[in-house]
């Protein structure tokens, strides 16, 4: 048997769209020879589809889009993800299932059992579990047929669950397992994919073919690596990250398998894949086409026009340089430099003209009241309203600079430069941003190394420095993954060897700022607890 | 027996505080020898407590909280409502619990069975639905406990839950049923829940005591309206909406109640008291005192000042007037009239010199390209940034003015008039701001009448009106109403007789600006969909 698995990058509710895409596929295949071609889960919908699925018009033409599917399959075994209506009046609506199509027709669907509710899932919003369990019978073979999270609790070992839905199928031997999946990228992903399911095969004994999405959806990534693996979870093959593409497997190869095909799972080079794809399909699926963001000198900025010149080509970004009577001569001449590196046009606008017109305008409701934090942010708020005018005239989308230690204790302006449409690496600690800036080099200088080297300062007053305000980034950085993602306590980072009252300080800051991350553009989600849909505080609460 | 039920506002996370309001009513009701006193839903953690419920230190001190309160209980039963573990390891590690403290200890724990999984809820992200139920005996009487949702699936007739949990107590005939509940205001909210308190009686013909809890959790409100209704329906006693307080009944009382004590349910009247305490509760539960706003002229800043003033007083309130060369001399006018009204501080600050300002600096990278609505958001933003620079300078909270119409279809700016740390009139269609102005003006003119008269305009450019860009507000809301609330789809909403271009405008309008509404302010929930976290679309989609 010929099993073909097709990892495709669908647009959340553009049917016709991710139609015409799965079609092709289908051809190619059936030039193959192929017997069973496998899409990932809710592939018609495209994932997540959020409230889309409360609307029955959306359901309408997806249950269409299906039907002109069945066409296709006449003689192909074809498995696509969709939503399908639960027909019990009982329950939610819906199920997050598996559809298998031959001969023409819908000859079974699988429901999926267990339904990821935390972090950045929210499937028992829209879905019902699943409770029976059927083997496909096709072709001689019997395949249990699985929907991502089903395959996350092997012997019932995920305490979230209660109970592991391939057990169902044990006393009736499948020769396969088949899991599609939606399965968001974060940079440790890939390892516990394999290793989740080398688990599976080895309590099945029998070879498991796994189909991911590829593609950007919104904050999320989804990184492909679908892989086919042998019954002993000795050998695999992954396909390729990131990219939209199909590969053919014969079953009997896999069952045989006595080699591994696999690739790299660098923590830096899999971000930097990771978020060219994240502004590439952010920008592809609004039908935009060019940026436009603020270039400060400093390595924040720098790393975002990399990685948005890498995503979109030099001749759709465009760069602002927006001194201040603070700002020193290097982060001018850096930030030049920078430019020229990446062949972008920058533009070169000082604030003071425009801060002075607002201290002046200002003057009658300030009248005794020194300088203070209000000059800073009024700064910052002046350069996020040049670039959104830049952004408005030329219709361009103001790109985000904000990193994730700035967005975690609030350092950062609302309105200011915490502005623009997408956060591009508001997911990366100020220490990973270091870390990706020296991959991004790693084969030549794109950004000038002094933007590296000097120590990070908004520039918002004179001589000011980020360790004015905040604790060195090697250790910041440390406190916030214990407290955000690891839910450590105070005493329990305290007993880590950290000072309490930094951890204190520390821990205020991140809970008092809730309201400012907010009003955030989304973020590309690249570690396993990103700020936004995935991780919900109250913002009025009094814990600490 | 007497029983008294003490609907209450805890703050998110504040132990000490929550035990300490507690304490007080528990020792109120003793005087008052009363049996049983009962609480809301999650009323030691306040509700939602969201991803708080993560943290294992958060939870200790939510058990630890426990403990102390069964101190209280050696001569009073107690039911309060309060997350508790999960002892099995199979399942998500809590449960959502009413707890009977009793003699000094934990007499009984009931959970939750219906886990309210859409809308503004996630509670199947955190907790497990209950498998046992097990009805409370106490002094001489059988109590079946449940908790909010519980009791919303009489007869099992809401398609979404698949049982009903006070069935499994019928053959054990409990003499009462006690409902804890922390059910966020709406305002048709008030009428749905009697009806549904009277399926549950006359379904088992025994009386119920329903507890709520009051204020407002960022953007949800809880209004109260606790009560107590008789084993047929016929009449209840409803506590006071958004008061904290106590009432003591005795059972024999309500099981002979020939007469009902209610209170106005008028959309307005309800909807007013409601956003008093969400902006009240916003500000004392994060500390602050004093907020600022813009004042136009128009009709929704007028209301929000108005709203605002009379939660927070007028001493703590200061509006800014920043005409422009677009302004008309009414809305000078009108907006002073009304600061007037209000005895609110109010200064003017013309906005033209900063705008001439920034068209300099601009000019470089506009030239060629003559003036478009840049120029419109450029004059917004001013405004915001002014807004803003007063704000932090005095330590005001900005307060935003857009209204759900604006928000819906995306007219206003980012980082302009959508400003602000709070939303207070965003889930208020334009021709319900209408109405909450004519019933505020009801006694007397507090919001000048040429404001609520003349054609709204943003006043951007020269003899601008709103009707020039969007379908009047009466049509528009109609569609926005079908479209939003009832998740009706184009040809749905022309089969009523809609026009079709001006359907697929307003929902191409809706769809595109899900991005704006992504960076928007919380808005105080006034209706059964309001945006936030209760309405969740992709931003990246392409469904019309």
């Amino acid at each position: 048997m010929k099993i073909a698995l097709a990892q495709i990058n669908p647009i959340i509710g553009d049917f016709q769209h991710n139609l015409e895409k799965i079609k092709k596929y289908i051809t190619e295949a059936k030039k193959s020879s192929v017997d069973l071609i496998v899409f990932g889960e809710l592939v018609i919908t495209g994932y997540p589809p959020a409230d889309l699925l409360e609307r029955d018009d959306f359901l309408k033409d997806c249950e269409n889009t299906i039907q002109l599917l069945c066409k296709e399959s006449s003689d192909i075994g074809i498995i696509i993800g969709a939503p399908s209506l639960n027909l019990q009046v009982e329950g939610k609506d819906l199920f997050n299932s598996a559809i298998f199509l031959f001969g023409g027709k819908i000859q079974h669907i699988q429901h999926k059992a267990l339904l990821p509710t935390y972090d950045v899932f929210d499937e028992y919003r829209y879905f019902e579990a699943a409770q029976d369990f059927k083997l496909i019978y096709y072709k001689g073979k019997k395949i249990a047929l699985t929907i991502c999270e089903d395959i996350w609790n092997v012997g019932n070992e995920n305490p979230m669950y209660t109970h592991c839905p391939l057990d169902h199928y044990l006393e009736e031997s499948p020769d396969f397992i088949i899991n599609i999946s939606a399965s968001p990228f974060h940079y440790a992903h890939a390892i516990e994919r394999i290793q989740t399911i080398q688990s599976n095969v080895k309590r099945y004994q029998v070879p498991l073919f796994y189909v991911n999405l590829v593609g950007a959806q919104t904050d999320l990534i989804f990184d492909g690596g679908s892989l086919a693996m042998s019954a002993q979870g000795k050998h695999w093959i992954e396909m390729p990250y990131f990219k939209e593409c199909m590969e053919v497997f014969s079953l009997d190869q896999i069952q045989s398998l006595s080699h591994t095909v696999d690739q790299s799972k660098d923590k830096f080079e899999l971000i930097h894949q990771a978020l060219i794809v994240g502004i590439r399909d952010f920008f592809s699926k609004l039908g935009l086409k060019t940026a436009n963001l603020g270039l400060s000198g400093g390595i924040d900025s720098a790393l975002v026009a990399v990685l948005a010149q890498q995503a979109l080509g030099s001749e759709n970004l465009r760069v602002l340089l927006l001194p201040s009577q603070y700002s020193s001569d290097h982060s001018l001449s850096d930030a030049i430099q920078l430019a020229q590196n990446l062949h972008i046009r920058f533009d070169i606008l000082p604030i003071e003209p425009i801060f002075n017109s607002f201290e002046k305008t200002l003057a009658p409701v300030f009248s005794g009241k020194g300088p203070d934090l209000t000059e800073e942010n009024l700064q910052a708020r002046i350069r996020g309203t040049l670039l959104m005018a830049l952004s408005n005239k030329w219709g361009n989308l103001l790109l985000n600079t904000s990193n994730k230690s700035e967005a975690a204790v609030g350092y950062g302006t609302l309105y200011g430069d915490m502005a623009g449409g997408l956060s591009v690496i508001g997911d990366l600690y100020k220490t990973e941003v270091y870390a990706l800036c020296h991959y991004i080099n790693r084969q030549g200088e794109i950004i000038p190394a002094n933007t590296i080297m000097k120590a990070p300062s908004a520039e918002l007053r004179e001589n000011q420095k980020d360790s004015d305000s905040l604790p060195d980034y090697d250790l910041l950085d440390s406190i916030l993954r214990l407290y955000i993602e690891e839910n450590k306590s105070k005493s329990e980072i305290c007993s880590l060897g950290f000072d309490a009252d930094t951890v204190d300080r520390v821990i205020l800051l991140v809970n008092r700022n809730e309201f400012k991350r907010g009003q955030m553009a989304p973020v590309l989600r690249i570690s396993k607890k990103s700020f936004g849909q995935g991780r919900r505080y109250p913002i009025v609460a009094k814990y600490k």
